[in-house]
């Protein structure tokens, strides 16, 4: 069974859609790109298209790639600081001259709509519903609520521990109550951990990693992976085998990823309402 | 084998004592204590023993238990801005009248010692080494290094998800590279993840929960369990009979309970150098 990220992600877009309609001015998204990057160039190309889709406004401000890190904390303080922006985000990475933590410590955590801010993973920690979620770990839970799969009381084995993917996914599983397992490349016989499953998500880019014999024939996959080999995009599961053998599992693409775009446009109306 | 608390913490001490000494002026620890709650009348004065032994100020404020919200804020506000308090932590729990996440947050991230507030969690998630640490996952932390026992790639077991003991220490042990299983008390089979565990971590409130058929032969137990029945104080760990079995244990009292002091005043120091 395909798990479908775009699917699901559409029904995001459409029931925000449905309630910006009903506001008197739309929720504004602002978004810094450095330099010509063209991935960054295609992921905030897509952003913007969706937030159009929405009819949240958006704003990109493209600056030079040798811009100082101090010319871009000044643009940050004024977008902190503007009554009219309600979230915006930095594109990573920026080049090497500048300091990311400087940059992402900098926005102001109720306007941090990527949820990188420490104090957004701190509350993802401690448990606060209303604030700001990573986008990746927030597009996996509406899925999993989506398709009715409940964390609680499941065993789930992550694979990665990253900061915007595995250790924040990791403790939004944790107050959903499931018992949580965090691996990482060394982790001796990770096979022990995933063949006891009800759920393994697996975040490590090292494509057909996630093989049937690593899982049961129940185990859910929702698979962030993403490589790319001969312009063609993989993810880490062998995905025709395990969708033969009928576990549940996401596609890549069209799967997780497709909803942490929309997860983005779900934080900056939440931004919007909380002001 | 008794992993012994209390001899860590001494050095912790003396460490502190010595670098004190060195300093013009000391740091200084404000605490925060309302009403007259015995246990936390107790857990203060330890504080303060352990503050005057090396050299460090410590300030009481004992209020009346009717205090109000918006005075207790207040003077969280004069403690802010002070520049001659380096720390201060309001001891919990406060009476019912008082909302603790209003005050927890009111605290100034850099001055709060107790590691309690959002943006500290978060600090530990995505990894900052100077910031301030929830004292518990840090004593556990020391005395892991004092008894050179590195992490790093180990299958770790902790048993409770709470916003102090669980989880930071579990991300702080994600960022040591072990691979980490956080369980709750409804886990299914718990036993399939502390008996593959190179260390289990304990921290129910449940006496004699942890016992031998529940580990193996060379698992270290680090019990963090605290319950008073009939006026002894038990941890979740079948203390006895795991230490003749040859594992290593911490006591209780007397394992990890007692660095939790000596991490607060070592968090004092930190704040008082971070200024």
């Amino acid at each position: 069974m395909i798990l479908d990220g775009k699917k699901v992600a559409q029904e995001v877009y459409d029931e925000l859609k449905n309630s910006i309609s009903k506001l008197s001015s739309p929720p504004h998204l602002h978004a810094i790109l450095v330099g010509k990057n063209s991935p960054s160039m295609r992921y905030i190309s897509q952003k913007q298209k969706w937030a159009e889709y929405i009819w949240m406004q958006f704003t990109l401000h493209n600056f030079d790639e040798n811009i100082t890190e101090n010319e871009l904390l000044k643009c940050i303080n004024w977008l902190n600081t503007d009554t009219w922006v309600d979230g915006f985000i930095v594109q990573l990475p920026l080049p090497k001259h500048i300091n990311e933590s400087n940059i992402i410590n900098a926005i102001a955590p109720q306007k941090d709509v990527d949820g990188f801010h420490p104090i957004n993973q701190g509350k993802i920690v401690i448990w606060d519903a209303s604030w700001l979620k990573a986008c990746t770990p927030a597009g996996m839970m509406e899925l999993l609520k989506y398709y009715k799969i409940d964390p609680k009381w499941k065993n789930i084995t992550i694979i990665g521990r990253s900061n915007i993917v595995g250790k924040p996914i990791a403790n939004l599983l944790i107050n959903a109550q499931a018992t949580v397992t965090i691996c990482n490349s060394q982790t001796k016989d990770i096979d022990f951990f995933t063949k006891n499953s009800d759920i393994v998500i697996t975040a490590l880019g090292k494509p057909h990693f996630l093989t049937t014999d690593k899982i049961s024939q129940n185990t859910i996959v929702l698979d962030v992976g993403f490589s790319v080999i001969d312009g063609k995009i993989y993810g880490d599961a062998d995905f025709e085998n395990i969708l033969q053998q009928w576990n549940p599992i996401t596609p890549v693409p069209g799967g997780v990823g497709s909803l942490t775009v929309a997860m983005l446009l779900k934080n900056t109306f939440q931004a919007y309402k909380n002001k």
